[in-house]
């Protein structure tokens, strides 16, 4: 579907949680420099970052999201990768790319660096098929198609909301996992792109994602975490739509420690338990025609269903009706409007 | 899970709809050869399949399907892979692995032969995760886990059913994409096994399948096509239930005659429209304990909702009856009975 020539420099932000390798940016130059770059500066705001020359970046940190957000401003996390989706807020443009700052840029098995963001491009223009699996997966690739016995009514599939890829050597594990398998590292080059089916919940990693802003934005908030709160690492599970996974690759260079993520983990290893069923059994009401209605309403069903739970997630609910404030203050004529007109796209 | 140790010689048998070409046999001796084969011979019961030396088989032909079933003999498919179905209810063994004369040995990308049986035994003996998808795919397999986020009171996973091998070289495709496609052919090796989650609809190919016989062998009926019928080649579609897919790969060898098959896929192309929705809002009652109790339920639901369709619906659910009652005097102590008791496995 999409050809090299489908860059979308005009139209894709990058959102980068914060930089603390300078290689970072030097290794993935040939990729992203064509892009706008949006870095959420986590911890101290005295610090500076550097960003090397050539790279077209605005830069946010602590201070400036409190100048800009007021009290709002609440709802974004402090010390921790959920600051990043302060980015997603600011950014005007359609589709976002985000990516963690251990990630490096993987090699296919021949050897030849993966340019992931081109890979996200290709499936963000390229439909998916969640109301049906396809056993050759993405049909919409190059030498493959619909499988017999595919309905062809369902052959036209539904515009992609979100591209999520993968990681080769550090896996993404909990830190219990981590404790039990230090060695374990993911060298399996799975050349496949696939449809999360409808109904089908699954564990959404921020750490290499591209999205349609104007299709989801507003649902793309990772939560309260890190600094002041009773969790962490829970940013982008608190997020998930329809959704491809499987290429592109990063290579993750760093095993983060498992002693500090078992503490910022450990409650939500319990709660995960009950985060779970609600979500399978949450139902919106037809009269909720944008995001951020359906975001409000869900919030509601958060304080409700999961405030026994824990105090955290009254907090959590709140901050999720702030967000959604706070995102309509900085995009007065946004998707909400779209969608309320019938174009999902 | 499954080491190479596990090779269930005597707990799985072989089911070949029919060998047209001897060759195929020689070339699957290495992984088939220790195993029981059940060959249902299709079309004409005059005609001799040559089995080559040191298999051990049992040979079914028509006459022996009318003589040993009675006037039940009607619920097997004649001319049509679907005769198949006659093996798995002669088969006196937990796990069945089919296969199509067509199917040659595929290689992995390292040039390898792929033995497709040791794959699916592995997927078998390792549990499916229908609840939750898990982004590094299979969790059982050396080297992966469950990823971040994914709820640990779902890791011990369910008793897979099925294991759904694909297919290199000719995919599986429908006549309108084989006239539209003639030259395509899969050479994508996705080195992938992955549980198709619950509530999802597949296209299911007979072509290269394992499943655990005690646990759904009754549900495995591939009712009425070929001869005598409206439709052909929607076998293997009518049988679905919570499957792996993935590896296993084999060599499709042979694309068959796209005209032929749009005579017979005609109407299946039509109706799957309808049966496809039919089977997302099946739902059976609690008080079907047995498969075989699911499966005469769902009978009457298809003659209620699809007999509209058309009357092949009509015969189709009689057929479903009658291949229950068939099934059930030939296993009188069979795996219903293990169900009722709670057992799944």
């Amino acid at each position: 579907m999409a050809s090299a020539t489908h860059l979308l420099t005009d139209e894709l932000d990058i959102v980068i949680p914060t930089i603390r390798n300078l290689d970072f940016l030097e290794m993935w130059r040939p990729f992203l420099q064509p892009y706008h770059l949006i870095i959420v500066q986590d911890g101290d705001p005295s610090k500076t970052i550097k960003v090397p020359d050539g790279f077209d970046y605005e830069l946010y940190n602590r201070n400036d999201i409190n100048r800009i957000l007021g009290p709002r401003s609440s709802c974004i996390s402090f010390k921790d990768s959920a600051c990043r989706c302060f980015g997603y807020m600011v950014s005007k443009k359609k589709y976002i790319f985000t990516i963690d700052d251990d990630c490096f840029v993987a090699q296919d098995p021949a050897g030849k660096p993966v340019n992931a963001l081109e890979q996200h491009i290709k499936n963000l223009l390229s439909p998916s098929t969640p109301f049906f699996f396809n056993t050759l997966y993405d049909p919409y690739r190059d030498g493959a198609d619909f499988v017999r016995g595919y309905p062809f009514s369902l052959r036209e599939g539904v515009p992609t909301a979100v591209s999520h890829g993968l990681w080769l050597n550090i896996p993404d594990y909990d830190a219990p996992t981590q404790l039990v398998k230090p060695l374990e590292r993911n060298t399996r080059f799975v050349d496949a792109v696939l449809t999360i089916p409808k109904g089908t919940l699954f564990p959404m990693c921020g750490m290499n994602l591209g999205f349609d802003r104007d299709l989801i934005g507003p649902a793309m908030y990772f939560g309260l975490m890190g600094d002041g709160q009773p969790i962490g690492r829970y940013d982008d599970m608190w997020a998930g739509w329809c959704i491809k996974t499987g290429l592109p690759y990063i290579y993750h260079s760093k095993a983060s420690n498992p002693f500090v993520n078992l503490r910022k983990e450990y409650k939500g290893i319990f709660w995960q338990e009950e985060i779970i069923p609600f979500f399978q059994a949450a139902v919106l009401p037809k009269d909720c025609t944008t995001v951020q209605a359906c975001y409000v309403e869900l919030s509601k069903q958060v304080k409700e269903k999961l405030g026994k739970v824990d105090p955290y997630f009254d907090k959590l609910a709140e901050a999720m009706v702030t967000w959604i404030e706070a995102w309509d203050e900085l995009n007065p004529t946004g998707p909400g409007a779209k969608l309320a007109n019938g174009k999902a796209n």
